[in-house]
C-alpha cells in the first residue's frame, strides 16, 4: 500500500469536523497576494519592526554570558522577563499581578488554546462578541464548544443581550471578548459596560477572556480600564507582542486568577512545554532600555495616519447604503454592504481588481456576516490607501448594480 | 467577592482531572536545585549552544533586509527553512519529503500536541514503550487517550508483545516510539524489528509517532534506518531542534503522509499559529553555513565523553544488584534497583547528599517503575560525573542494607 492508497481521514478525531481552520486558510492565501492592495491580513507593518536593534540585543544577551536565553525556560517564563511584564502592567493599568497571576505565553492564539484546555469540555458553553477574531472562534470550536453570538454596536458588547441570556438561564464557562479597538469590528467597550460586564462575571460565576491584542495602539487616549484590572478575580487577560514588538518572537502573556493561571501553566507544558527563552530576554532588554514604550508610539503614529486617510477615501469613495465603523485605534474597519450584497463573492472581484479584503462570514460562529468585510488599514502603505479603497467602492457599486437590476 | 474566596477547579475540563503534569512539575524542581549534581533534568548542555554565532547569523538576516524574520510565518513552516530542513533529511535519511509532506514546529511537545488534536478522542488507544518519555504519556493523557504499555528489552519495543495485543485486536490509533537512544531507557530499536514495526502499522492501520529527539547524537554511527524514511505512508516523524541547535528556539519538525501534515497544520492554527520566524530563519542559516552539522558532531564527542565516564563510574561504585542500560547515544542510562527499594524515597535522601535525578514512576502510564531511576549525563561536567555516581551508590547500598534488615 502506498502514501496515495490509504486515507487516514476516518481516523481523524471528531474535533476535526467541526469545519475549523478553513476561514483561516482562504484569509491566509488573500494575505499572500502580493500584487493587491493589501485590506486583508491584519499584520503590522514591517516598518514598525526593530531590526536595527536586534543585532546589538543579541550581543548583549550573549556578553552577559546568559545562558538561560538559549536553555529551556521555566514553563510559566524565565523570572527577569516576567519581572519585566508585570512591572508594564503595574504602570500601564495600575494594577501589578501578585504571585501567581502572570504567565508568558507564546502568543494570545496559544493562551486561548491553554484557556480551552483548562476549560472546556465539549457542548461547553462560550460566549462571543460577533463578530469576533476568528482564531478564537476556531480555537473554542476545536474543544467542541457551543458557542453563543453576543451582539455589539458602536460602544462594544451589548450588555443587555448578555444580561438575558443569563437571566434565561445560560451561563458560559467562558465569555470571550476584545474591548479595545476590536478585530474586525474597530470598536471599543464603552467604560460602564466593562464595570458591569465584571459585575456579571462575578454574581454568575463566569470567566471572563480578556484579549487585549490592540489596546495599546490607541491612537486618541486610552480606552478605559482594561476588564483584569478592574476584576483580576474573574478576568484572564490575554496580550500578544506580535503587534507591539514582532510577530516572528511568538510571545504573549495571560494574566488572571492564580488558581486558573497554574492551570493555563500546566496545560502550557503540553503545548510547547516553554515560550522561546531567546525572545522573552530579547524583549525583556528591549523593553527596559525603554525601547518597546518608543516603538509602541512611532506604531500609533504609522496607524492613526493610515486609519484617517481610509476613513477619508471611505467617506470620498463608498455608494449609499455602505456603512463603516471608525476606528479610534487597532488595524480595522468593519464594513457593513447594501443589503443583497455578498461580500465572498465581491472579495474575489476584488482580488481581480487588486485589492483584497476579508469578507465577514469567518467573523461569526453562525453563519451570518454575508453583507459584512473587514478592511485592514494596517499594513497599506499611505499612498495606496485611497486607490484601493476607489478600486473596492467601484466593485460595490458594480454590484449594486446588478443587485438592482435583478430586483426589478 | 475576591480572588482567594472563589475556587474555580469546579469548573476546569474533564482532562484536567487526570492527573497530567505532576510528574514534569517534580522533575523541573529537581532540575533546579542548582548546588546538586545534576543526573536529573535531560537538559543539553549549554557548552553546544552556538553563542558566538548568534550575534552574527542575527546580523546576515537584519542586513539581507528579510523582514520575513520578524513577521508571522506560513502555519507550516518558512520556504527558505522548510527546504533547508528537507534536504537534511534527504542526505541524512536517504528520503526527502515529497510536496505536503513535512511542516515546522515549535517543537516536538507541539507534535504531539498536535498529532492528539488530530487523531484523538477520548477513550482512543494510543500505544507507548514503557518507559517512556513522560512529555508524551503527559500529551497522550491530556486527550483522555487510554494508554497501553509495551515491554522494551536490550533491542528496544519488544514486537512480539505488540503482535500479540494487535492479534487479540487491540488496534491503537497511534503507537509512540522513541527508536533511538530511547528516553529514558537509553536503549535503541534494532534493525529487523524497524521493518516489522512498519509492516504491522501497514497491515493493521495505525500511525507510528516516531520520536527523533536523540537520534542524530549518536556516538558510534547510525542506529538503523528511521522508521519514516522505512514507512513514510504510515509514520509521522517528530523532531526536534533542541538538542542540536538550542531549545530557547522552540522548533522542530514532523514529516509523514500529507493528509496527516494537513491536518497537524491546520492543528497548529490553534496552539500558536506558527513556530517563530526569526528562529526558523537563524536556524536555516546557521545550517546552511556548515555550522549545525559541526555543533552536532561537537555535541556528541561531549556526551559520549560523558556517557563512558557514566558507565565506567557506575561500574565501579554500585553495589550488587543494581543494573543499568548501556546506551550507545543521547543522554540518558536506565537504572534498576534491587526489589524492595523505592526511587522516589531514594531521590529525597539523594538530593540531600547532593546529587539529583528522576525515580521512575513518571516514565509509565500505569503506576509502575518504583524500583527505576532514570540517570541523566548530558548537563554534568565530566569532573563531577564520577563522584555523583559515588553518592548515589552510597545511597542505595545503605537503603539496601536497611532494605535487607527490614527483611530479616
Amino acid at each position: 500500500m502506498t502514501v496515495a492508497d490509504r486515507s487516514w481521514a476516518e481516523k481523524f478525531a471528531a474535533r476535526t469536523r467541526g469545519g475549523v481552520g478553513g476561514g483561516l486558510a482562504s484569509i491566509l492565501a488573500l494575505a499572500g497576494d502580493k500584487k493587491a492592495i493589501p485590506f486583508a491580513g491584519g499584520f503590522p507593518d514591517p516598518s514598525t519592526f526593530p531590526e536595527h536593534e536586534l543585532t546589538d540585543l543579541v550581543r548583549g544577551i550573549i556578553d552577559a554570558n546568559d545562558s538561560s536565553a538559549l536553555q529551556y525556560a521555566p514553563t510559566g517564563g524565565l523570572p527577569g522577563p516576567l519581572d519585566y511584564i508585570s512591572g508594564r502592567l503595574g504602570a500601564n493599568e495600575g494594577r501589578t499581578p501578585t504571585d501567581g497571576e502572570l504567565m508568558i505565553t507564546s502568543g494570545t492564539i496559544e493562551a486561548l488554546e491553554l484557556a480551552g484546555k483548562a476549560f472546556l469540555d465539549p457542548g461547553d458553553l462560550v460566549m462571543v462578541e460577533a463578530p469576533t477574531y476568528l482564531g478564537a472562534i476556531m480555537a473554542f470550536k476545536s474543544f467542541q464548544a457551543d458557542l453563543e453570538a453576543l451582539p455589539m454596536d458602536e460602544g462594544g458588547l451589548q450588555i443587555e443581550a448578555l444580561e438575558a441570556s443569563l437571566a434565561d438561564g445560560r451561563i458560559p464557562k467562558l465569555l470571550y471578548t476584545i474591548p479595545d479597538h476590536q478585530n474586525p469590528g474597530g470598536v471599543s467597550l464603552v467604560a460602564d459596560r466593562r464595570e458591569r460586564l465584571v459585575e456579571l462575571a462575578r454574581r454568575y460565576g463566569f470567566v471572563i477572556v480578556e484579549d487585549v491584542a490592540y489596546r495599546e495602539l490607541s491612537f486618541h487616549g486610552a480606552t478605559g480600564a482594561c476588564l483584569w484590572a478592574l476584576g483580576p478575580d474573574v478576568v484572564v487577560q490575554a496580550g500578544t507582542f506580535s503587534k507591539l514588538f514582532f510577530p516572528g518572537v511568538r510571545l504573549g502573556w495571560a494574566a488572571g486568577p492564580p488558581e486558573i493561571v497554574s492551570q493555563l501553566v500546566l496545560a502550557k507544558q503540553n503545548t510547547d512545554q516553554c515560550a522561546g527563552a531567546l525572545g522573552q530576554r530579547l524583549l525583556e532588554d528591549y523593553g527596559r532600555r525603554g525601547l518597546l514604550d518608543r516603538q509602541i508610539e512611532l506604531s500609533c503614529e504609522l496607524y492613526r495616519q493610515r486609519c484617517d486617510l481610509m476613513l477619508a477615501a471611505l467617506g470620498e469613495h463608498m455608494p449609499n447604503g455602505v456603512s463603516w465603523t471608525r476606528p479610534r485605534g487597532g488595524f480595522f474597519s468593519w464594513v457593513t454592504l447594501p443589503p443583497g450584497l455578498d461580500a465572498a463573492e465581491l472579495a474575489v472581484v476584488a482580488q481581480s481588481r487588486g485589492v483584497t479584503f476579508v469578507p465577514g462570514a469567518p467573523f461569526f460562529p453562525d453563519g451570518r456576516g454575508a453583507d459584512n468585510l473587514r478592511l485592514s488599514y494596517s499594513r497599506v502603505e499611505d499612498h495606496l490607501i485611497s486607490e484601493g479603497v476607489r478600486r473596492l467602492a467601484a466593485v460595490i457599486e458594480e454590484a449594486t448594480g446588478r443587485s438592482r437590476g435583478g430586483e426589478s
